[in-house]
C-alpha cells in the first residue's frame, strides 16, 4: 500500500509508507479509505519550494489535504457515522479544550494539527484515522469529486460569511484562480446579486464568466477600479474579496469599494503591504481577514447537494494515483486552463 | 383618463378621478406613467372589508401600489432619472427629518405615506408624481412585470436581510402565498442551502416546489415539526419565516427552530398569539420582526436583472386596466393555483 | 463532612453524604474546596416546591450552584490552576461534542449537567471536583463573596451582551429581583446612559436608584410606558429587559420600546404569553431570549476586579453553613429588602 | 462682532467678518449664540500649516468646530428647540438626499459640509445658523464647557460603536493625546473591563491612569506587545484603537491583539503604512476605519448627563474669546500637560 511521499523539495515518490499513530482508531474516531483528493496550490508549493514561512519539510511527508472517501471502521462511541458510509474531511484537527476552540474559532487555534502541513502527513495514502467530529457524511447526490472540492469551497464560503453578504450586494473578486473562482460562486451563494472577477489571464476570466451572473474584467487590459466604477454609477461595490496573493491586489482594495463597504483577505501575503489609511477612513471600510474556514463543511455539503453551489466546471482535470508524480509536475508547471486537478485513489 | 376607485366596501368603480395636489412635479419629483399594477392581498382586503386596523376607507381611494411605468416628466433637480426611464417605485414616502428615517429606518416612521393606505391614493390611474428617491430605474433585461413584483418581493428581500442569513442555513417559510414564496425565493438568493415550505393547499405547494431546493410539507397531512426534524437529523432548521399570518403557524414557530435560530415574523395577526416563552428560551432563538421594507428596491431590481432572482413564475395572469374591477372580484374569490395577478395599465 | 441535602420537599437535612464519582480528579479537572455558595432563587423553588418542570427531586439532592472556593487538588494534565488559586465556577457542563457546543453555544446543550438540578448535585458541600475549563482564577482584589456572585452576575452580563448595547443607549429593566439588578448594573456596564427598572416594591427600587444612574418606577403608583415615554421625548428605550418572570411584565414590552428596539427575555414564564405581533412589528423589534449564560465568566472576574462592575451593595446577608437549614426558611419567606443572601462554608 | 479669522498660515486675526448667507434661518434651522469653542488639532494645523491634504485655506476662514451655545431664534417648521435652549452641535451638515445619507451613513457622504474645512467658515464668531437636526439640547446638568467636548467625545463614542464592544473585553488605545483619552473613556463606558493606553508621555500616561481602570504603557521604556501579552496571559486584548496617527503605532496593531480580535484605526495617517496581512490572517483580526461619527451626539450628551463618562478631566485650560489667537499660539507650541483648551466666546 502506497503513499505519495515528499521526501524533500523537488523530490516526489510513490512508495511504502507505515504511519504507527495512524493504526489506533479511538472512541470517537473513525477510519476512512480515501477515493479522491484534490492538489492545492500549498501542495504544490510544498513540492516546488520545501516549505512556506515557519513550515518547513524536515522529514518525508506525505502531500493532500482536500480528500473524500469511504468509512471502513468506526470508534467505539462513534454516533454519526457508520462502516460504508461516503464522506469528506476537514483536514485541521484543533485542540478541543484551546481557548480559541471553545469560543468557536477553531480555525485560529494555534495547536491545529493540519494535514500536509509539516509535521503532519497528508492523506496521498490508502487510509487515514480522523475524528468523527471533522468527518462529513455525503447525501447520495454529492460525488466523491465534488466532495473533494468542499475544501478549498469552504474557504470561499468562509470568506463569504465574514463577508456578512446582503442579499444585492455586488463583489469584486480580485485573482481568478482555484481560491478565487470559489469565492466568486460562494459570494454568489450568500447573496450576491453580480460579482466582477479580475484577473490578468483571458482562459481564466472566459471560465469565471460562464459559473453566473459574473462580470470578468481583464486588468491588463483595463483599469479595475473605473471599470468598476463606470459598472456601478460611481458607487462601487459592497465587498472586495482579495484572492490573488499579489501585492498589487492587495494594495487597490479600496479604490472600488463604496461608502460602508467590506474587504475581505483570503490568505497572506509574502511581505507587508502598502496599506493606504485614508482611502479606508473616507468609506468607513471594514477589512476582515479569513484563515481556512471553521463551521462551514457541513454548509458545503448541503449546498452542494442542493444545487446552490455547482464546483463541477472548476475540475478541470483527472489523474490516477499511480500518476501522482506526474500530476504534481504538471500542476507545478501552472498549466493554462486548468483549475483544480484530483487525484484518484485505488479502490 | 380613468382610474380604480374604490367608492366604499365591495364598491369600485373605474372613472375619472382627479387628483388636484398630483399636479405639481417637484425639482427632486419625477411624473411617471403607470404601465403595470400587481394586486396585493392587502388591495383586496381594502375591497372586501373596507379597511384594516385604524386605516379604514372613509372616502373614495384609488387601490394598487405594486407598479412600474416610464417617466414622463422630472423636476429641476433630478439627476438619476430622465424622460423615458422604465423605472419601479417604492410605495411608501416618509419623512425626511424624522428620527426613525434619519438612523435608517424610515419604514417605521409613523408618518410614511404610503400608497393605497387611506387617505392615501393609489396608482391604478394614468399618472403618478413620485420622488426621485424612491423611484428605481430598470435595467433593459427587467420587464414591467417583473418589475411591479419588486414591491412584494421586497417583503422577502428585507425578511432574509433581517434573518442575516449564513451561506448553507436551512429554513422554513410558513404559508405558500405570495409572501411566502417571495421570501422562500429571497432566502434561498440569500444562501439558504435548502427552504421547506409549508401550507395546506397542494397546489400553490406544487409550485413553490419548482422554484428551486424547496421541499414542500403540506401540514394537513404531515406534522411540520416531526417532517423538519426528520430531514435534519434532529437539529432543526437556522431561520423559520411565519409568513401566513394565522396563530397556528405563529405559534408553531419554535418547535422546528435548532439551537440559536432565527425567526421571522413578516407582517402582523389578527390576535394576539400564544407565545411559549421556554421553548424560544432553551434555544436562545432570536425573533425578528419585519414592517414592509426598507432600502431594498435597487437590490431586488439588481437580482432579478443578474438572475439571481426569478419571480416570472409567481405571475399566474393578467387583466387589462378597463378589466380590473372583474380582476379584483376573481381576486376576491381567492382563486386557485393563482398567485399574482397584476393590470396592464392602458399605454 | 457534611452536605445540604434536600431530602424531599420542605425537607432540608444537614447531614453526610458521601458522593462516589466525585472521587476522581481527571486529567483536567481540579478540586475545590468550596468557601461562599450564595443561595438563589431556584434553589428556594426546588425547596419549596420539590421541582420546576421536567426537573423533579426525585432522590435526595445537594443544594447550591452560586459558588467559589480554593483549589485543593489538580488532574496531570491542568495548566491554569494551581493548588491554593482562589476561584469561581460555572455550574453547567456541557457534552464537548454536541453540535451545540462545538459552535459555541454549549448553555443550549441538553446534554449539559448542571449542579443541584436534579439528578446533578450541589455545591453546598465540602468540595466538588470540576473541569479546569470552568473554573476560573480570582485576583486578589475580587473577594470570595463577590465571586459567589459571578454566576447570577454572569446571567445580566450574557444578556447585555445578546443586546448588543451601543453606547448611549436607554434601557428598561422589567423586575427589581436579583436577576433584575445584576441586569441592569450589566447593561450600565455594557454602555446604557441610562436604565429604567420596574417593579412594585418600594425597597427593591430604592436599592436600585443607588446602583448608578438607575431610573425607578414603581408600576403600582405609574404607568410604566406613559413614564418612559415621557422620559423620552415619546422616542421610547433601545432595549427591555423582561427580569419579573411574571406575564403582566412580558405582555408590556413593547408599549415603551423605540423604533428598532431589541426585548430580551432572560428565563421563562410560567404560563404562555400574550404576543401582540403587530407592537412588535411597527417596531421592527428583536426579540431576544437568553437560557442561563456562555463564555461570560471570565468577563465578569475581570469586571468585577476593575471597578466596572459592583455587586457588593446586591449581598445583603450572610449564614453560617451551619445555619443554612434556616437560611432556606428564611429566604423561602421572601423577606423584604434581602436581595442575595450567602452561606459561608467551614474552612 | 469679531470672529477669529485664519487669514493666511501662521495669521490669525480677530476681527469684523460678515457672512452673508449666515443671515437666513430656513425654516428647519435655528440660530445659536456661541459660547464656549474647543480648539482642535485640526485647527492648529490649518493654523501652523495653512491645510491637509485636498483642503487647503485658500481664503480667510473662520476656526472652530467643537461648540456650544444658546437658541436665540428658531425657524417657522423647528419643534424640538425653543429661543432659550442651551445646545451643542454637530459640525458637519449632509446632503440628505446623497445614497450616503439615505443608508445612514452620512458622515462619509462626499458633500458633507464640515465647518473649519475649506471653504466652510468655523464657529469662532458670535452666533451661527445651523439645522435643528444637528443641534442638541443640552440638560440642565451638563455644562457648556462640557457641551463643547461632545464633538472630540463623539469620535471615541463612534469608535467604540464600531468595535461592537462586549462587557468585559479588553482594550488598548494607542496615543494619549485628546482622541486617544476620549476613547478610552468610550471604550470603558461601552463595557471593557479594563483599557491599556501607551504613548510616549509619562505626564498624559498619568492622567489617563486616573480617568478610571486604565493601565499606562510608556512605549518609550517598555515593549508594547510583551506588556499586554504579560497582563492577559498571553491571550493578547479583544480590541486596539490606534489613535496616534503615526505609522509605528498602526504598524503594531496586531501583535497585542487576541484571535478573533478587533481593531479600529481613528482617523489617517500621513503615509501609506506597511501593513501585515500575515498577522492579521492568523488572528481573523477584523479591521475597522472611523471618519468623524454618526447618529452619537445625542448618546454623548446622554452619557455625559447620566455621569456614564466624565470629561471633565479633560478640560486642562479656558481662554476668554479677546485671547483667541494667544490660545492658537499656545495650543501650537504643544504644551505639556494640556489635553483640551477651550475658548470663552463673549455673552
Amino acid at each position: 500500500m502506497k503513499a505519495l511521499v515528499l521526501e524533500e523539495r523537488m523530490k516526489l515518490a510513490l512508495r511504502d509508507f507505515p504511519i504507527e499513530n495512524d493504526e489506533a482508531v479511538g472512541p470517537r474516531d473513525v477510519r476512512i479509505k480515501l477515493h479522491t483528493v484534490g492538489i492545492c496550490g500549498s501542495d504544490v508549493h510544498y513540492y516546488t519550494h520545501g516549505g512556506t514561512g515557519v513550515f518547513q519539510v524536515k522529514a518525508p511527508m506525505i502531500l493532500g489535504h482536500e480528500a473524500s472517501g469511504t468509512v471502513v471502521e468506526t470508534g467505539a462511541e462513534v454516533s454519526t457515522l457508520k462502516v460504508g458510509d461516503r464522506v469528506c474531511m476537514e483536514p485541521g484537527i484543533p485542540d478541543p479544550n484551546s481557548r480559541a476552540t471553545r469560543i468557536g474559532l477553531y480555525n485560529v487555534d494555534p495547536a491545529v494539527r493540519f494535514w500536509a502541513t509539516p509535521p503532519i502527513h497528508g492523506v496521498l495514502r490508502p487510509t487515514v484515522v480522523h475524528p468523527e467530529a471533522f468527518t462529513f457524511k455525503l447525501p447520495d447526490n454529492v460525488s466523491f469529486a465534488e466532495a473533494a472540492m468542499v475544501e478549498p469551497l469552504a474557504v470561499g464560503v468562509h470568506a463569504a460569511t465574514k463577508a456578512q453578504v446582503k442579499p444585492g450586494d455586488l463583489a469584486l473578486v480580485i485573482g481568478a484562480g482555484p481560491i478565487g473562482l470559489v469565492t466568486a460562486l460562494s459570494a454568489l451563494a450568500a447573496g450576491c446579486a453580480r460579482v466582477f472577477v479580475s484577473d490578468v489571464d483571458d482562459a481564466k476570466l472566459e471560465l469565471a464568466a460562464k459559473l453566473g451572473p459574473i462580470t470578468p474584467v481583464n486588468v491588463a487590459k483595463e483599469d479595475l477600479s473605473a471599470a468598476i466604477m463606470k459598472a456601478t454609477d460611481g458607487w462601487g461595490v459592497e465587498i472586495v474579496f482579495e484572492c490573488s496573493g499579489h501585492s498589487k491586489g492587495a494594495e487597490g482594495v479600496f479604490d472600488p469599494l463604496c461608502p460602508g463597504g467590506r474587504v475581505v483577505f483570503i490568505g497572506s501575503q509574502v511581505h507587508d503591504i502598502q496599506y493606504n489609511v485614508g482611502k479606508a477612513m473616507v468609506r468607513e471600510a471594514r477589512v476582515e481577514h479569513v484563515f481556512r474556514y471553521a463551521h462551514v463543511f457541513p454548509r458545503c455539503v448541503a449546498m452542494l447537494s442542493s444545487g446552490a453551489i455547482d464546483v463541477k466546471p472548476l475540475i478541470t482535470r483527472e489523474f490516477a494515483f499511480e500518476d501522482s508524480v506526474h500530476a504534481f509536475e504538471v500542476a507545478a508547471s501552472a498549466p493554462k486552463g486548468e483549475v483544480k486537478m484530483q487525484i484518484l485513489m485505488p479502490q
